[in-house]
């Protein structure tokens, strides 16, 4: 839903596809090639039996009752699909009824299943003819909602392209038959097609798994558990300045830190809902002496005992408290990846406890607070989500109409008022206890990760009975806002990794200057080169092993260390170092305290 | 076991109640007046079933089977024990046969219990007769091993004292009758007793619930569960205050950090030995997708995860590898204390992997960081403590001759090198995996506590098959060493609340300056000063409430902040402020850059 005041778009990616009004739909496009694959695979191999052919992000994927499809058939499946689009091959919809449509697909046994599905509950069938002459004589019917271009005329034949097989369980069920399934990526133009391969190349480039590996920063250990990523020393230093900088941030901006267990009572979780709402999240209990205990999902109820320690006043408001809080949430082994989706993270999380008089001020803050976090890892490009209560169905949210009233309008004002103006509405799309405010970066390719989020809570304050005493001695119920502006540190580590490709800017890098001796002779004067530095808090790492020169200069480019400082007779007799920077090569020889002086400025503003 | 050679003294309370060769010794004398007690307890209640009634630390104390037995009764069975010992009853050994002491005990069932125990262990059953004239006409008779003294006269009927009466589970099972046991103090001397009352005194205003109660530092929560301690704002900061300086102390000293996950797949623990050896500390184990994981006891599988991630070579080593990492460990309910005795900690921890000619110098420099970090707490006194294998039981422990060998002379090479000639020596102490250094600290109030410890381990490297290539492209077994200089930040902080009581130096205190405008018209001053003084870094708190400037004054002060900063008319004028010291006093207006200068000073020098 738009809203139309305040000039707001829908954020990409929300909605697939809405393509500019002259030409198809690109959901419609894909779509299409989809039933064009499946002709052309039918051509191939008649026996075939169907599965389904949906649409997905980029493309298309088409599953089929075989075994036999090589990557050789790819191609010419590919070929001969090129060439039907290039026909001019019509489409038709036609609603029959389910007796009908199990005539049309009486050797279909996957096609009948869907079917029965449709007819259980009663829905409108409907199927798509694609023919050449007349929609009597079709060359390809499928079972199907559409919609579908009028004719692959509309299609680019050179905007798509089959990417891979893969076995997919007929309905995602381990228990059901393996099929074969076709993937297609499947663009508007040849161009966007092409944009995508370029951005996709550069991502295989920038993969954070790979870099992880090649940087030394983390592993995934089989032994420990798929989803617990394990830091090495590079990682870990990488990780822990993030954590500092945002730590400190936090603290400067009037948050105070609070530290709380990982695990805690059954009892924590069946009061504040979580073992209710978050069941599918989290981990089974484990007895400790005969009661339950739980990972925590979140940090939440325990900051909420922490509020609860004494009574609170309106003049103890609002309390803002931080934790770098490490929480364990299921994930299917499955949709694990690297850092980005892993079963223990640790949020940069916070706790906002207010009056509603200071609530929009509090948001406000936060938004900036995201704004200058963000803009300090170089992410500038952000888009802005405001989700809020479907007002038609306010029975699935918890909460009074004026709470919500006010915590929406709270949100809105802030965001007016920082002047998104271009943030998106969604409406219906808040969390059930609560409207909030997501942000979504783009990074160095164009990518969006969502990293933000902003989020009221009615559910806890009431559930844990929290209360504050306002200034005219009576008890009040105070607001409550989750935030974590980084996320999770442990996806912001993956997403930042490959925004900068490996590349750390100076100021986080886990190393900032590589010290090497041009031979042995000389690694005293590295040596107490690397003491300087390091009393000047710079992290150094000294390459002095008995390898040439120019492979040790390989090695810590390899690393991606922002300087390399080489040094030799000339500069041991001139008190100076050969600096290499990285991406602008050989700034030539400066004085140790020149050098120490530019680089702790940079250091110092973040560069 | 002394060690001559090496003028070694046993720590204290290692072995209690020592006592100097002309007195008896103080267990004897706790014992003797355990009997005593019982002896004037039985004449009150004559039917009293008899318990046990051994040596504790400090006293003694004695079961019976009443449950009757008042605080008033308690007066009067101290005062008739007094009478008794000041008459210089004696006391006699008899050895008896089962069937002589069951006739002896016939009405006595907790002790036919025991006869029945000694008798299946074939163990000698010994009687201790207490008597006025003739042993022949014995007063009271106890089942006991002894030693007791030989009369009363050797007692100081002033050096004891009743404090409790509590209820006791016969043999410590619920499922046995529920008994009263009388607790009591006793020493050789009433001066040894007073001193003791003193400490005690002392060690409550200092207990470090009440303080972390009083100082808002930490809770812990019923709902969230025992010994999970939650830290609120100013807990959280000194805790992360000590933990940063640990950190950094020990990145700058040739550690690196690494970053590990809470929990770890079952594999990982079957392989490292901890469901074996240590399952008594470890929680239950919880699946995901049919897989039993736990939460972790201790890091180091993990950071062996870490050193396996690559093929290593002696040109890699030494690798200290140090991470602030929370562990969890099962303790009983009945056993948790504060912070000192928790289910859920962070180790200051490390593991040291090196070559065996590096591994005395590695040790020491252990040694060395220990005595700075626990010196820097103020915590100079050290009892150290070397336990190496019982030669005679090499079958209860693991690793060849070879190992054990080198690994005992390199930690008592290190720490006679450190000039440690005053270390204990414990034979048959090791663990079962490798000798270690424990070090001992004595508070302000001469208590010990077990802080830091040295552990070489000979299971897991092999265990992990861990491996490294020596100058000779040989492959080798690293040896490992885990060391934790805090122990346990928890326990730590439990410990340093107590050594400091509350007031913490300005270096670490979790506010370190408080600023208290005497009226609202310099709030605007107070608040620039606070602006001022956080831009620097210093941790303040504004007082600036409607409350009295005296009121305000107060609360800082019994905060325990450092610095009391008040600002008026006179200090705005001339940009200064008004100086309170803890401890110290009013030190009068200063002018606010040379305050700022001297605190960033002291706060340097961790004074």
């Amino acid at each position: 839903m738009r809203n139309s005041k305040n000039n707001i778009k829908k954020p990409a990616g929300r909605k697939k596809g809405l393509a500019p009004a002259e030409g198809p739909n690109v959901d419609s496009i894909r779509h299409s090639i989809s039933h064009i694959v499946a002709l052309a695979t039918m051509e191939k191999f008649p026996k075939a039996k169907l599965g389904i052919g949906p649409t997905i992000e980029n493309g298309f994927y088409y599953d089929f009752g075989l075994k036999e499809i090589t990557d050789e058939n790819l191609k010419s499946i590919e070929g001969r699909s090129r060439e039907l689009l290039k026909q001019g091959l019509k489409f038709k919809k036609e609603i029959v009824t389910p007796a009908e449509a199990k005539k049309i697909f009486k050797d279909q046994p996957f096609k009948l299943e869907l079917i029965d599905e449709l007819k259980k509950q009663k829905k409108t069938i409907s199927i798509y003819k694609t023919y050449d002459k007349s929609p009597k004589d079709p060359l390809f019917i499928d079972l199907c909602a559409g919609p579908h271009v009028k004719s692959t005329s509309e299609i680019d034949p050179e905007a798509f392209k089959l990417t891979s097989i893969a076995g997919a369980y007929w309905k995602g069920d381990e228990k059901n038959p393996m099929l074969q399934r076709i993937y297609g990526l499947a663009f508007a133009s040849k161009k966007a097609l092409n944009d995508y391969l370029v951005v996709q190349a550069e991502a295989e480039k920038r993969d954070h798994r790979k870099l992880g590996a090649e940087l030394e920063l983390f592993m995934i250990s089989d032994e420990v558990g798929q989803g617990l990523p394990l830091f090495l020393p590079k990682g870990s230093r990488l990780r822990h300045e993030i954590m500092t900088f945002a730590l400190n941030t936090y603290l400067k901006n009037g948050y105070e830190m609070v530290t709380t267990p990982h695990i805690g009572s059954q009892k924590l979780w069946d009061r504040s809902g979580h073992t209710g709402f978050y069941k599918d999240s989290m981990y089974a209990p484990f007895g400790i002496e005969g009661e339950n205990y739980l990972l925590k999902p979140m940090n939440c109820p325990l900051h909420i005992q922490l509020y609860k320690s004494k009574p609170r006043s309106y003049r103890d408001l609002p309390i803002r408290w931080t934790e770098m809080g490490t929480v364990y949430r299921y994930e299917r082994s499955g949709t694990l990846h690297g850092l980005t989706r892993v079963r223990g993270f640790t949020q940069d999380d916070a706790h906002i406890f207010c009056t509603p008089e200071q609530i929009e001020d509090e948001v406000k803050k936060a938004l900036k607070l995201t704004i200058y976090i963000l803009g300090t890892f170089g992410f500038r490009d952000l888009e802005m989500n405001l989700s809020v209560r479907d007002p038609k169905k306010k029975g699935d949210f918890i909460g009074g109409d004026k709470d919500w009233a006010m915590a929406e309008k709270a949100l809105r004002l802030a965001m007016e008022e920082m002047r998104f103006k271009d943030f998106a509405y969604d409406v219906g799309g808040a969390a059930f206890y609560g409207p909030k405010i997501d942000i979504k970066v783009s990074d160095a390719i164009g990518r969006k990760w969502q990293l933000s989020t902003i989020q009221f809570d009615f559910n806890e304050p009431a559930r844990f009975d929290m209360a504050y005493t306002d200034d005219k001695g009576k008890e009040k119920r105070p607001l409550m806002v989750h935030r974590a502006l980084l996320g999770s540190l442990e996806r912001f580590m993956g997403v930042y990794i490959e925004h900068v490709a490996g590349a750390f800017p100076v100021w986080i890098a886990p190393v900032q200057a590589a010290i090497i001796p041009i031979s042995e002779k000389f690694n005293r004067y590295a040596k107490d080169l690397e003491e300087k530095l390091m009393a000047e808090d710079i992290r150094t790492e000294l390459y002095s092993s008995a390898e040439t020169l120019g492979r040790r200069i390989r090695a810590a480019e390899m690393q991606k260390i922002p300087y390399i400082l080489i040094v030799g007779e000339a500069e041991m007799k001139s008190n100076t170092v050969s600096v290499r920077k990285r991406g602008e090569g050989d700034l030539g020889a400066k004085p140790v305290d020149a050098f120490l002086q530019n680089l702790k400025q940079e250091i110092k503003n973040r560069k």
